[in-house]
């Protein structure tokens, strides 16, 4: 019953530099819609949970390695995969371009409640990520 | 043989603002990357043409008007119509949310040479774009 | 008693294409950061006043006009003017590199309450605006 | 002889979320837009180093930790601290608003030529960074 995360992102003109690759900013920008596109996948979209289930997942840490630069029209290859804990969720990215990873890294998320601060991640909201994570 | 182009953007989380509307640059930046996947659609990516062709698109003129604000997971469907003219294009959008226009307006660009300015928009780039153009 | 505003904006590399150019979606950036700025100056800044005032000033038409590019490390001189209306303000921009007009424009925003739509511009702010007007 | 780069970075309306706060990716947009800034402030501006000296500082890592969110008006002071080696630097960053840490992180670059790779830093870049440097 796993599930694969994935999407494509393509490196436009408005994204590159004087060298023709990607601002890195612009790299962060597309990491971060992606959080945004697995969220909305998973029937949990960002723009929804706080209102309709009172939490959160606040981004406390990303750590990203740039291996090799990508250019425009370049079509990106970028998987997330959810590593979950008990308060906590890691979306671990890797982002291919022609097979040969570009640059991978993560977003370590924890589950808060405006309020009272950190909390368990629901488990229907555990239940919706599982499928995608690495057994 | 006329064709239509027209994307769907996806408004995102990191798109809105505190009234959960999208801020207006990113607007901008949806407009943008829509005239980049024309370019693309139709052959002439801007990534391509100034190094393939020797000639480029700058804008000279932006007008957009707002009626409506969207929200993040609208699916936003954008179109683009060339208007040609001998040395210039005019990109004109419409976007509608649901059917109703939420926004819309132009893109003014010059076909120029990097160091002999302005030209005529070669016949290539112009069968290129006249399928998508008004009758 | 009359006032100008101005600020500077400094291009950055980030900021720039191929061609050592500015992409438009970062002016447009710089331009709506200007507008920020001003707001914040005369003490009514966006932040603040739909909370504290109960009103808001939605952009509803830009419209901007490129004539030079600029490019990284540039210092780009940008005023601010501000065209009262009755239930609108025009915030017009002549942005300059050495003294040469770069690009210039204007947004054109009305007066609108969260609910009942849109209302005359209040004395206080008009009154902070009035300084930076044209005579 | 110790010197300190720091710059103040003022949160506007148009980076701030549903939440009223910061997204991240303007966070980073911030984080990087101060690179920038440090560069030009020891004369090595990353619009010339390429061009004048035939080498860059591409990021090959980044790391940050958000621990206080930030809001519009928030004037947050961001310090660079340059942290040399001797084919690579790591640009460590901490930013405060009112005194509390709000995020902080690094940045690792190397020095690399374009077609031959990487490289030890130059004396005279060394020099330029080294009095920004911790002891």
């Amino acid at each position: 019953m796993s599930e694969r995360f994935e999407r494509v992102w393509t490196v436009r003109f408005s994204d590159t530099d004087p060298f023709g690759i990607a601002h890195y900013p612009r790299i962060v920008d597309a990491l971060h819609e992606t959080s945004d596109m697995f969220m909305q996948e998973i029937g949990f979209p960002f723009w929804e949970i706080t209102e309709e289930h009172g939490y959160g997942l606040p981004l406390v840490e990303m750590n990203f390695e740039f291996e090799r630069s990508v250019e425009a029209g370049d079509d990106v290859r970028v998987t997330l995969t959810p590593d979950l804990g008990t308060r906590s969720v890691r979306f671990e990215y890797v982002a291919r371009r022609d097979g040969e990873v570009a640059f991978s890294g993560f977003e370590q998320r924890v589950c808060a409640e405006r309020e009272a601060g950190s909390r368990e991640i629901p488990d229907d909201l555990r239940a919706a990520m599982a499928p995608y994570a690495e057994e």
